[in-house]
């Protein structure tokens, strides 16, 4: 037995008790006869104080560094009144050491554990398990289990059944994101990797298991960002008998109480806020806004109809808009300072940005375009505005998608200047009515907005053949503190529905054989009404802990700097390998 | 909403009651006024009944087919005493219809749900969801469902952190089995898929994690057979500061505690026995005896050091042995039968199968190879294997390795024929002491029994120098009925002894830095003394649900015949897809 207790297990009811401990030296004090060792592992963190009367173990104290692994054997004692520590849970006693040994000794380490560094992020991926010894990341990994953990325990309660899918599954022709996998079984064959179990979690529907989820590993073969990695984890759910409202409620439900249980701290306004696409778009320039903070997109347009200022009224007849930010306490802001939110914008789509100042003192009105404008026209858009004394005013003329775009990024920009954002407040929030499909003039067809499995809304049903454009889709996104935090839909699960979507999308019959033919045929064996949603387990879990990048809350995750770490990327293969793997060319 | 109850739930108490299901027809009665259904669903099935003055109603009860979906609004009712079925929960009730409609209609089914038929396999694979809504199927998914939730509480409650390592690791020339997967975002490089996360998870423990575990899927490029799929589950686990017994008094609770909870008429031994190696080997010929039945193998050898007979003679002087089965009862079988037995011994290696047959009726005893013998010789061998008056013994002289294969072999059949083990016991057992090397006689050289990272004994370090085929490792086997389900290790910890196992291996400090240098790096930063085990959980959940293939308790399983199946294997690619692979074979 290598210990009889943690680290973080004695109490003063443990004082006068014989113990065993072992982990790891965080600190270490030698005052001479008297040395302190601060020993940790992920439970907490003990005071052993060695004096020259053990020789023995005193000796261990003089030779142990930093992240040397020891046991020691002591006894529990009382620390001096002025040496209790109310921050350690173990902070009223220490341990007096009889014995000790090392276990394995440790070189210094390349980062410090016990004080957060500003080492690059290399290094703390090459040294990823010294990394991960750190108090943050334990608190990660520690949050991240908690979260899935309390997933599972909600779903199955609520008679969902986990049901593991295939990692190793059909390639299909239209898979451009997915690993290909070649096997050497099947010389000349591969598999591919899901980008998600969509098809398998919809034919268990069919299956009949009714209420499906998974933790379910997916794959995509793209570049990564801070949000994004080639692996990532969904909670992949699927159930039959089902309307839109029933998986919102039940989601709802799960999150409200899995933040109650996991970040009891944190304020989570219920029932969640609901846009519609097209009041999402409107309103925050963006189908995922963060709802902490208003900032809210002001429409102009209106007010704009017949002003001589060419920029905006060429963006209106060409069936643009003219939106504008009021940005609180800016206007103080440099002609530098806002031509550098002029790039910024620009990097949005904008082509450019006109911008208005109401002065602090109760002046003139200055601005970038005020001149150009008619009569009444700066005071009617300072009106609509809201604008105060003191405030900036940013406006974009253009395509709706552009201005959305635009003033999505300087909402964004300006809520992180101005600490809008409550950093306690979870906010939680459904876009609904996403429209089915939308036009792509690159490819002059249709494509599915969401996956081409999603449900048209009955009410729309009629505009399929003459206007698909407006034929809003049963689907669903969860949006949380500004980012996607999943996607949903209600599936089409009659043949003759899905046959005709696959003709809108353009996809002719032999295509839709070659590619859904399992699933079309599935459809006419009693496939029932059904829906689902996948929110992403790293990115919620990110924001839960308050992290910026969801490599702070995976174990290995992978970098495109980290070529040759262990489980950073991939590295080469040697010749026999490649042979082994019998790739056919040609 | 589309029910207010499922077709498992009503009850007396519900009587009455206005409901509304929705379902898949299961069977139907038609007695022209009045028609019966059957309404089915993953929780039970309930009577639903139309006649004909909800005309409405009874029109689509008479269109309905098997596997229609229907959704039916009716009011609950008592059934006729002569009607009630005790063997359904919902056996003392029945719905009278009040409005029906068809949700989507069903295609006559290529297989029967309601009657397990003898179609062929892959018929069953194609029509998978077809296939998983019989009530065996959803009864395996539901008990895997169980199992595992049950461990992940197990080691929840007993501190251990699920933790997710990546599907997509860095490929290692040793990888024979494993699958390789191009990327295309750093083309010509590969990953590779883990055949476990062995190494992640020891990087894990050198972290501070203490107490790992993950439903880790794992892979291996290679056939398929009934307990093996090219991906698998397991129950990976890794434990800091813990020596064997910690580990094995662990996964004993966690196994008698599980198979309590969701087996509960099932009878399980405790504690597990537990054999060594050798012990195993010698008694049954195998190191995953299925202990539910004796049927031990008997050690002739001694009896036989001078015997005349030749075959056994050369086999004991090459150092082999003679040793034989007594199997009860079997003394009537026929020189043909005895011949098949002697053909079926072959195929596990033995050149041949000496027989001998004590006779019901107390003659003399027939055999083989009893003339060839010296004196008293017979009598002897009767003797030692305590044969009975009808018992059939059956011996092979051999090298140990061979004479262990064939009577395992014969051993396992007998078993069968015999019926000698209990269905209703799961017999867990573990075996231990497992040699940590053994020689590789084709390229001459020590290969690791587990794998490279195992310990050796603290008692046999003095001989990994002299006589390391003596080394024993500190490795543990999870047996279950015959099957291994489980094979752990305490790990070497400490760079000195690690480097030691490599020299031994052959593996030289260039190779050894370049395929685990992360791991002796590792190492010299305060790696803990760690070790740990995989159950698999495919062929446990197998086991305890009476199956005798994994295919029957995966939901979407693989096999070589059918190739075209959407989760069944893998489809040749196009050749764009190809191009975008960047494969470069030169």
């Amino acid at each position: 037995m290598f210990r009889s207790h943690t680290c973080g297990e004695l109490r003063t009811e443990h004082i006068g008790h014989e113990v065993t401990l072992a982990g790891w030296v965080h600190r270490r004090r030698d005052h001479g006869e008297l040395i302190f060792l601060d020993l940790r592992d992920r439970y907490g963190i003990t005071q052993v104080v060695f004096d020259s009367i053990t020789a023995m173990a005193h000796k261990v104290a003089e030779e142990s560094r930093s992240e040397y692994v020891l046991q020691i054997r002591g006894r529990v004692r009382a620390r001096p009144a002025e040496a209790v520590n109310p921050h350690l849970g173990t902070g009223t006693i220490e341990v007096e050491a009889l014995e000790a040994q090392v276990l394995n000794p440790s070189r210094t380490t390349p980062i410090y554990i016990a004080q957060e560094g500003g080492e690059d992020e290399m290094i703390r991926l090459k040294y990823r398990y010294l990394d991960l010894r750190r108090e943050r990341m334990q608190r990660n990994l520690i949050l991240r289990h908690r979260v899935i953990k309390f997933m599972r325990d909600f779903l199955d309660e609520e008679g969902f059944l986990e049901i593991e899918t295939p990692i190793l599954i059909k390639s299909t022709p239209e898979g451009a994101r997915d690993y290909l996998v070649p096997s050497r079984v099947h010389p000349g064959k591969f598999y591919a990797l899901p980008q998600s179990p969509q098809q398998l979690k919809q034919l268990l529907m069919v299956a009949g298991y009714d209420r499906y989820f998974q933790v379910a590993r997916c794959f995509r073969d793209e570049d990564l960002r801070a949000d994004r990695q080639p692996e990532f984890t969904q909670l992949d759910m699927e159930m039959s008998f089902v309307d839109q409202e029933d998986v919102i409620q039940l989601i709802e439900r799960l999150f409200i109480e899995l933040c109650r249980a996991v970040v009891p701290h944190k304020h989570v306004p219920t029932p969640f806020p609901r846009l519609t696409y097209a009041e999402a778009l409107a309103r925050y320039g963006s189908d995922k806004p963060d709802l902490r903070y208003g900032l809210e997109l002001i429409n102009l347009s209106d007010l704009l109809m017949a002003t001589p200022f060419q920029v905006f009224q060429q963006a209106l007849a060409n069936g643009g808009e003219v939106k504008g930010l009021c940005i609180p306490g800016c206007g103080s802001y440099s002609r530098k300072q806002i031509d550098e939110l002029t790039e910024f914008a620009k990097i949005g789509g904008a082509r450019g940005l006109a911008w208005a100042i109401v002065p602090a003192d109760g002046g003139e009105v200055r601005s970038s375009f005020g001149k150009n404008l008619g009569e009444g026209e700066m005071s009617a858009i300072v009106e609509r505005m809201a604008a105060q004394p003191g405030d900036l005013l940013l406006i974009v003329a253009d395509q709706p998608t552009v201005v959305a775009a635009a003033l999505d990024r300087l909402r964004r920009e300006f809520a992180q200047r101005l600490k809008l954002a409550d950093p306690n407040t979870l906010n939680f929030s459904w876009v609904l009515d996403f429209p089915l499909v939308e036009w792509n003039e690159d490819e002059a067809r249709w494509d599915a907005v969401h996956h081409p499995f999603t449900a048209p809304q009955d009410a729309d049903m009629h505009l399929m053949a003459t206007d698909p454009g407006k034929v809003r889709a049963k689907a669903y996104d969860l949006v949380l503190n500004g980012y996607e935090a999943g996607g949903g839909s209600i599936r089409i699960h009659r043949r003759d529905v899905q046959q005709q979507l696959f003709d809108l999308l353009g996809i002719t019959p032999e295509l839709a054989q070659a590619q859904f033919g399992h699933m079309l045929e599935a459809f006419e064996y009693g496939a029932p009404p059904h829906g689902g949603i996948a929110p992403g387990i790293d990115r919620i879990v990110m924001i839960l802990a308050d992290e910026s990048t969801i490599r702070e809350v995976m174990a290995f995750p992978k970098t495109q700097q980290a070529v040759d770490l262990m489980t950073a990327a991939p590295s080469p293969v040697d010749e026999r390998q490649l042979k082994e793997l019998h790739i056919n060319l040609r």
